[in-house]
């Protein structure tokens, strides 16, 4: 039995059953307040020439902030803010990479994504693009990247995505969202410096981290899981109820919450998310819902699925003070419906790590719909 | 203050004082029952050429076992089997290359290091000094590799040195037991097979698995901790709990130990180990030691430093019906004891996460002479 399970949980793509993912680690990784002015000092081998400039995509709400002026430019490197109110789309990633080729003779000899898990997951989508021909949304899948992507740096400005460690770049495209998921889409340098955070919202503080939270409890409680992604796993939920439930200095929660996102998207790494995602997927998709916040949208309806977590999260909303918006799905379609249900239905691996293989006896579209119509 | 102890803990080398360490990760792991299989399919990519083959240096306890026979042999590929009895010297390292470089015309594609601690650090060294002129007892200390290593494997076959992740290759040379502590030491690929540690021999699954347990106790309660390698170490230390005191199935207690040594391996990035290593590294450079059960002998006698991490050790000592030999150190001549005080008292970066800056205000000749009189 055990064998049996290890063989089915090898691997959460649905190309490799058999075999585990020889899993792709960022090859670098500094942490510590502060270690941002570190930046330029890690650039300067990795610049190829005058002409192969830096890109730094930043997150806008950093515009005119003290941060940019810490951004370690050289020769014809440019800064291209990025707004994060909406979720990536492959049609932005496109944009960019069309901008980046007509502006530079040359290639880019790296990509610095400073930000969130939209600007993080533009950045490793614009890396691989500059090199792979065509449009981004050619690429979303398993493994349909062919070439190596340009150099590029993940530095993340909020906690609870995993996007800094993950080997995924989810988008949002014309008919689908869904992950450039390759060994090409992995940092190949992170910058962990929990100073970043400080100023963070507190309401996406909230949204980000219980991204981490819901995806652990997702994995932790899936049968994809083996004990590689568990202990991750396990971690990271641990540092979440310490940052979201205990009173910790303010560094403290931010370094704890920080390595909590790190090890939640490292636990990914042999497991897989479950009911929540697979509905906040279809949330993004129909109403542009963020991940974070679509997420918690869902989760607070899953109590059948997440018993303990859903109670814990509870118990979180309630310490912070947050209230989410109700009413996000009073006024939808019978068709909006089906367009959300028929998408968050396509992640059939979602699926199957929650429930187990037989996944479509449990879930029907008539339940989803119940739980969409309570949003 | 926090500030101050930031900049201090920045590193654990002494050269860097001001700047955290950009830590290299392993960047490839497989993790899983039989996924030693997969290696033949991991090398393939790596393969140079005919001329060009992958040296496997395994465990000689596996000579004429069935693990060989699964070895990917292709081309002139070659295996060397290594004895583990004796620490890992910079003359066998030096004698391997020579030979290496004798017996084929072309640098290898790849050495793969099959077996505990002194495999892996022999193979991590052996790689090195492929590339890098001259003898390995030159590069003992912190960043003096100059050139990339060959591309190199660690499958560990039994768990709890950490050496699999490290970035250190530590060397008994003519006149000091150090490391060769560089980036390029890091292995490019790491198989983690549990299966692989079936048959280990009770006593050696104890003393590796508290190098783990040791190492966790002294990086938690050193001073040159942070919030990284706390995530870590804790992870670490919690699985050797489970492992060593609670009823675990052979396979999951297999699975756990492997990740234990893997995260307590992974905490070193901005940690240090502590008193019992610093003593250890006496005992095995005066009487070649070997490096688990030394930390065991050593730690039993640290209650004034780990109080805790003593009592544990001694009730998993005590479940595991473990006696550790005595009175190793009867005999010594006082000549002896001042070479083991002053190899362990040249550690200075141990002492000081141990104690704090002013450890040398409190650890004294006498005071070392003392704790090895009672081994």
């Amino acid at each position: 039995m055990q064998t049996k399970k290890q063989d089915r949980i090898a691997d959460n793509s649905p190309k490799l059953m058999n075999t585990y993912r020889n899993f792709p680690m960022v090859p670098r990784v500094v942490f510590g307040n502060g270690s941002f002015n570190q930046l330029g000092e890690i650039l300067l081998p990795k610049r190829k020439h005058f002409d192969a400039p830096v890109i730094f995509l930043i997150d806008d709400v950093f515009e005119g902030k003290e941060l940019v002026g810490r951004v370690p430019l050289l020769f014809n490197d440019k800064i291209i803010f990025i707004s994060a109110d909406e979720e990536p789309k492959t049609q932005q990633v496109d944009a960019l990479v069309e901008k980046i080729k007509f502006d530079f003779r040359e290639l880019p000899s790296g990509i610095v994504g400073i930000g969130g898990g939209t600007v993080l997951d533009l950045a490793k989508a614009v890396s691989i693009l500059l090199t792979n021909e065509g449009s981004s949304e050619k690429y979303q899948g398993w493994d349909l990247v062919n070439k190596p992507a340009i150099y590029h740096v993940g530095i993340p400005t909020i906690s609870g995505t995993g996007a800094e460690v993950s080997r995924t770049a989810v988008l949002l495209g014309p008919d689908k969202k869904l992950g450039i998921n390759s060994d090409y889409t992995t940092f190949d340098q992170v910058v962990l410096d929990p100073e970043l955070c400080i100023g963070v919202d507190k309401k996406q503080w909230f949204y980000t981290g219980m991204d981490c939270f819901i995806h652990c409890v997702e994995s932790l409680s899936g049968t994809y899981l083996n004990a590689f992604s568990q202990s991750y796993g396990e971690k990271a939920l641990e540092l979440c109820k310490e940052v979201y439930l205990e009173d910790l200095s303010d560094n403290e929660s931010r370094e704890k919450l920080m390595m909590a996102s790190w090890h939640g998207g490292m636990s990914i790494a042999y497991s897989q998310v479950g009911v929540a995602h697979a509905l906040s997927y279809g949330l993004s998709y129909l109403l542009g819902v963020k991940h974070g916040i679509g997420n918690c949208l869902v989760f607070q309806y899953l109590k059948e699925f997440y018993p303990e977590g859903v109670a814990l999260f509870n118990k979180m909303k309630e310490k912070h003070n947050i209230e989410l918006p109700s009413g996000i799905c009073s006024n939808l379609s019978d068709n909006d419906f089906d367009t959300m249900i028929s998408v968050a239905l396509s992640l059939e691996p979602l699926w199957e790590n929650a429930i187990g293989i037989d996944w479509k006896c449990v879930i029907t579209p008539e339940k989803l719909r119940v739980i969409y119509q309570k949003i």
